[in-house]
């Protein structure tokens, strides 16, 4: 039988009622003729209360104990699923990360998946049964519990359905696809019916939360095609990640992304010298902050302005490590701006189509909205703004590209 | 370094304040020089908060999930108990009872431990950690996630002390230790500062909440000794549940018990000819039911009449068959009675007193008490009442052996 792997998130478990939905979905399914695995996330907000309980307690929980706490989430959501399932006559089983394989390294938190034994799995399937399995969690190296990390349920879905050679993962969420841009803040966004993994993969890595961007490039790694669907209108096509076809190769523009949850940090006046840059960002890397954009000006006098963006939340560690860093490449001054956001366009088809970059700088211009960095790659264009004036400028950029209107694919 | 046990009850773990509190003793225990194992249950209600969304989903959830949700419980719990106790510089990590080596046999919400294998805890104790360990939990033989039934924690406890060879295993409660009665019905009810296991056995089987039955059954076996606590006064005495010694056989009572949970079965007219009590209690024994006192009287006419007593919940589900299994034993006539309550004496020390037994008939006739149904063992007398008599019927005997008063021990 085919192995059709469903991934539900948080919203789509959260409470009884859901939870019935789902396990209809799920019984369809088998009853089509598959065999199904379905991954869960934690029921609503379980996994942040669970840990607003843990900081309650300490500060910073020990990590290891916060996985074995946050774990508890997708253990309640599965086991109800499954229990519900049970009660519609179709034999249901749940499995923990660990006892469904999941192999981790040792990094609590955020563990990356090494290896998937699937044994157990396969045996619960070839014996009948519906498995489902706790998403964002395994069991690392050392024995120990892990977690994912955000998204993470994602992951386990993919990295699953890629070891038992599932022929699609579904991945059911309350958006119901991937959107052109965030519909919250651009209404005219339009769903996308198709779009290859690289698109993806950049819309996700530029602020898109529908999907996490591990997952997907799990995905394209090992091929799998991911289809993006409504857990509450079964009608709807959704969006499928798969790799870009012949005709695919027309869309220009895939869609546009906003993150806001980034700080730019600038260091000013750094001696333009061979090392400085390595120096730097060894430095910040050492204190755990992951850097998305780097951004470096033309040196004047022997001297250059290095920025780049993080988490903020990675940046509010780094604060109190940044004038020793500043000190050691002999910066003549530093700051951090929280008040930024960044606005991307991806699409493969850029890359072939000049001037797209223009366009974009143009569409921003018309709107008065000063640019304060740029990075790109081949199918992406950033630009730091101020956070004010991000959903602005993630409205004039959709409109610009056509991306109102009609669907896509 | 000698090792101590310390179990914990839900309402111990209730909330972060008491977390709180909980950890601070563990780490006076280490820091007294003893390597610590902690046994914790599920915060509070979250047992029942868990169990009910199951039966919101099914009324009869499937068991293996059942035990898989349960499970949740004991996770949280000890999660956040281990980062109380780290953030308290003091190192600790919680272990499932999976990952405690706690094996049971295959019965879903009612599993029976069958083997410890402590090496995993042996291990985090000699590298320096306080063990936590989710209690009331343990994995089967066919390698699934069980539970094991109403006070599962204690046996835990009692298990694993045990099978590391502690010192002792503390039972830390909110009512401080093993009483003389309930002191929620008896007010004047003394705390029992030491009591012989069978004794202690007797009470918990007869309707004391303060020990599971099977957890003393086990100390019993392997000679541990258990110290009953108060979770809220480091002061109080609390109970020394241990082998007697001499000077303890001067106890003739050791307190008194109530049951309200149970319903007496009548079967009137029974033909009174070998073979049909085996016939009888074959066929509740077939549906699931436990039964407690059993009483048949004496035979008139050919026929006697069989009385039983079992849990309300156990005969609820009896009262589809009750009446196939009346027919087969060609009874005349059967009743179902949910309005009766257990009132026990137990004491060791009634074994060489005479006259105990009379004592307590005449207590509860002096009330006006009527006894329904009697049983008695060599330390032990119960009697059935009416519910409404119950209380009143617990204090009229505790009061009549001399347990009103000064401390025992």
């Amino acid at each position: 039988m085919p192995i059709v792997v469903q991934k539900y998130g948080g919203t789509s478990v959260d409470g009884v009622e859901r939870l019935r939905v789902v396990a209809d979905r799920v019984v369809e399914a088998r009853d089509a003729g598959n065999d199904v695995i379905v991954v869960v996330s934690a029921m609503g907000q379980t996994t942040d209360d669970l840990a607003r309980m843990a900081k309650d307690i300490a500060p910073e929980p020990d990590p290891r104990e916060m996985d074995m706490l946050l774990t508890a989430g997708e253990r309640i959501a599965m086991a109800l699923l499954g229990i519900a399932i049970n009660a519609r006559g179709c034999r249901a089983a749940s499995y923990t990360g660990s006892q469904a394989g999941i192999i981790t390294d040792t990094v609590h938190g955020q563990a990356k998946i090494i290896e998937i034994r699937p044994r157990r799995i396969l045996e619960a399937l070839e014996a009948g049964n519906v498995v489902i399995i706790a998403g964002f969690q395994g069991l690392s190296s050392a024995y120990e519990i892990t977690t994912l990390g955000r998204g993470g349920s994602d992951l386990t879905a993919v990295a699953m359905a890629s070891a038992v050679g599932a022929e699609v993962c579904e991945i059911y969420t309350d958006v119901g696809g991937v959107m052109t841009a965030d519909p919250r803040i651009v209404p005219e966004a339009r769903l996308i019916e198709r779009i290859g993994y690289d698109d993806m993969l950049e819309l996700a890595a530029a602020g898109a939360k529908v999907l996490q961007s591990r997952s997907v490039e799990l995905a394209r790694r090992s091929g799998l095609r991911l289809h993006v669907r409504s857990s509450f209108d079964d009608e709807a096509p959704g969006t499928w990640v798969q790799e870009v076809d012949d005709d695919m190769e027309d869309v220009l523009i895939s869609g546009v992304a906003l993150e806001t949850d980034e700080a730019k940090v600038t260091f000013d006046g750094v001696p333009d010298t061979p090392g400085v840059a390595a120096a730097l960002f060894k430095a910040v890397a050492s204190v755990g902050v992951s850097v998305d954009m780097i951004v470096q000006n033309v040196s004047h006098d022997g001297a250059t302005d290095l920025s780049f963006t993080a988490p903020i939340a990675d940046v509010a560690s780094l604060e109190s490590t940044i004038g020793g860093i500043a000190q050691q490449v002999q910066a003549r001054n530093w700051s951090v701006d929280d008040g930024v956001a960044k606005v991307s366009l991806v699409g493969a088809g850029m890359k072939s189509q000049p001037g797209v970059a223009a366009d974009m700088f143009d569409a921003l211009a018309t709107e008065g909205i000063n640019i304060e960095m740029i990075s790109t790659s081949p199918i992406r264009i950033s630009c730091v703004v101020r956070k004010a004036d991000a959903e602005r400028a993630l409205r004039v950029v959709h409109a610009r590209f056509g991306l109102d209107g009609a669907a896509v694919g």
